[in-house]
């Protein structure tokens, strides 16, 4: 436990056997596998929208609290006449573990699917400035780059509209398989399984990755995403496709139609290698397929501003850690940090850095 | 003195006299003469591109600490490609004025190029959903609608580099007249002296505003731009085209071409009927032209995070107070307090209801 599987790759200089005969021949530096990414991410690429919104105003217009409601081109014109001013950043729920990945010193890359507009540049700046790698080919013409209106209610809690735009095109041809081969963990969100071909693409790539030692993680991404597609995600965990899974608590309760968090414990543990269910201020709990789990306080934090990210800066801070071999409480922590670090802003890209955030407390070296 | 000039006109039912023949006749209601609006902003329609940066990263791009730099199109597209991940939202100085005027509950409208594109639908949603009267026509085709990048320093300060963009067209045939005539305060930027018709626009708006019993005041805006433009901005302020003057200590001593703000104090007593010269942490000093001045105090803040729109908002918390008739202590001790929020969060537009937080300053009544 706590050494990312793909990382026993590294320094052996071994002969490596490519299973699947398609993947191209990885480079190799002075007798070394090479280990470009600690995380590979990928997700629907979505530029947000934030504004602050009454709970009236989200039951006047049928917005399902806390949860990312889909949208077509119509509503996403309407709900915006009615949206307050706001502010506009990248985000994305891989995109954003990916930023937090880069922010904490870590080595990311990203598949996602923008158009060639003005929002596809700003996302695409965005990544890349935060030093993550992104190459997928943008979209000529219509849709238009993918967003989100997210409405942040007086609690924090943030409710998304995402029109999902370009990724719709996100499809097997925009798999980069030496970045797929060569990332300790690939990882990639639930909500992924909306856009039709999105997921011939993580099963290609989850098949290069296995192929070449790695790991497979996955977020569940949305309770209502997982009612739309419970068989399938069961699937992705029992065929052994995806290895470690997060979820926060109504995910993990809605995959097995329990209303008892311990039941959907017990069935994770069965189901896949590493399962982290994040429970908001109640903390994380990590389980791994033996049955054991470990719980890891949340961080303290001053105000609770909004929740958009929080999930996906876990998964970061988590990713981080697993992938530099630390142990699972310590993955936790740095998971509870960069999550504490998200909800004290607007928006689910770090404006600090996460890496001396870390430093600051005591959870990586400087 | 505290007593809005213009509003003398509201509930007089007195006849009216049209100074300059082409002022349309305003609209009447019942007897009196409509006062639709208390402030009238007018400035550059930019969309802020923020990221945080160091001092080093300034230095080796030229940056101006603390000024706004103008930049053309091809520096504009070096800048980005070297500036860390940001965030979007509205900005511009008089259009943080005027948004800053609503969020108090004020009544605003503005004059802005915007063009037809994505940043110009952004700019005209976030405005008008803030309450602002926004209906300037926004250009077709090139150039785009004005960004400016804003490097924010570990200091909080913002260095801006702003490219006009579609701002370069706004002109005579963009006042509206009608808006002109029925608010108290028409009050623009000394940046719009930047592009070349801009003040065209201004000189027509304040010939209509004075024409109709109102006032005029502006905001000197950047010590560069007054030394860009230091001539006319004394005519403007000597000939009576201008009744209240903004300015911070920097501005206010290079207006004078003095480093003694007591000196620059006596000439922008002998200059302009109000002056207000803001003085960050120090506070605020408030003159009025037959010399006498009052002192007000900068708002308790907890951190500061982004100086953007410290003196737009500052600006606007004094002129909602202003055109409600509140003395000038109480007019500072709106802007020192509007100021104080918008240099807690990134950015220059309130994420927080203005009105609130000054009824629970006890500045103004819920």
């Amino acid at each position: 436990m706590g050494t990312a599987r793909g990382a026993c790759n590294e320094g052996t200089g071994a002969p490596f056997t490519f299973a699947a005969a398609r993947v191209k021949p990885l480079p190799v530096q002075q007798g070394k596998l090479m280990t470009q990414y600690d995380v590979l991410c990928i997700g629907n690429a979505i530029v947000d929208i934030i504004a602050r919104a009454e709970d009236d105003f989200l039951r006047q217009n049928n917005i399902i609290k806390g949860a990312m409601n889909l949208i077509d081109a119509e509503r996403a014109e309407l709900l915006y006449d009615r949206m307050g001013p706001a502010v506009e950043t990248s985000g994305g729920c891989a995109g954003n573990t990916a930023a937090g990945v880069a922010s904490l010193g870590g080595r990311a890359a990203f598949f996602g699917k923008v158009a060639d507009d003005t929002l596809g540049d700003i996302y695409r700046h965005d990544i890349r400035a935060q030093g993550v790698a992104f190459d997928t080919g943008a979209l000529n013409g219509h849709p238009p780059t993918a967003r989100s209106m997210i409405f942040v209610t007086p609690d924090g809690e943030r409710s998304m509209n995402t029109y999902l735009g370009a990724c719709v095109e996100l499809g097997p041809e925009d798999v980069e398989e030496d970045k797929a081969a060569q990332s300790k963990v690939t990882y990639f969100e639930g909500f992924l399984w909306d856009p039709p071909r999105a997921k011939e693409a993580i099963r290609e790539t989850a098949g290069v990755a296995h192929a070449n030692g790695r790991e497979v993680a996955m977020s569940l991404s949305d309770s209502f995403c997982v009612d739309r597609y419970r068989d399938e995600f069961l699937d992705l965990m029992r065929s052994g496709t995806v290895d470690i899974v997060f979820a926060n608590e109504d995910e993990a309760k809605s995959l097995y139609q329990t209303a008892d968090l311990e039941t959907a414990r017990e069935a994770l543990a069965a189901d896949c290698r590493i399962a982290v269910v994040t429970r908001s201020e109640k903390g994380s709990m990590i389980i791994n397929g033996s049955g054991a789990h470990t719980h890891v306080d949340a961080h303290d934090i001053d105000r609770l501003v909004d929740t958009t990210g929080a999930g996906d800066l876990y998964a970061a801070g988590f990713l981080y850690g697993y992938t530099k071999g630390m142990d699972m409480e310590a993955c936790g922590r740095l998971g509870a940090l960069a999550a504490s670090v998200i909800i004290q802003q607007v928006g689910p890209r770090a404006q600090i850095s996460l890496r001396q955030a870390a430093i600051d407390a005591g959870l990586i070296r400087g």
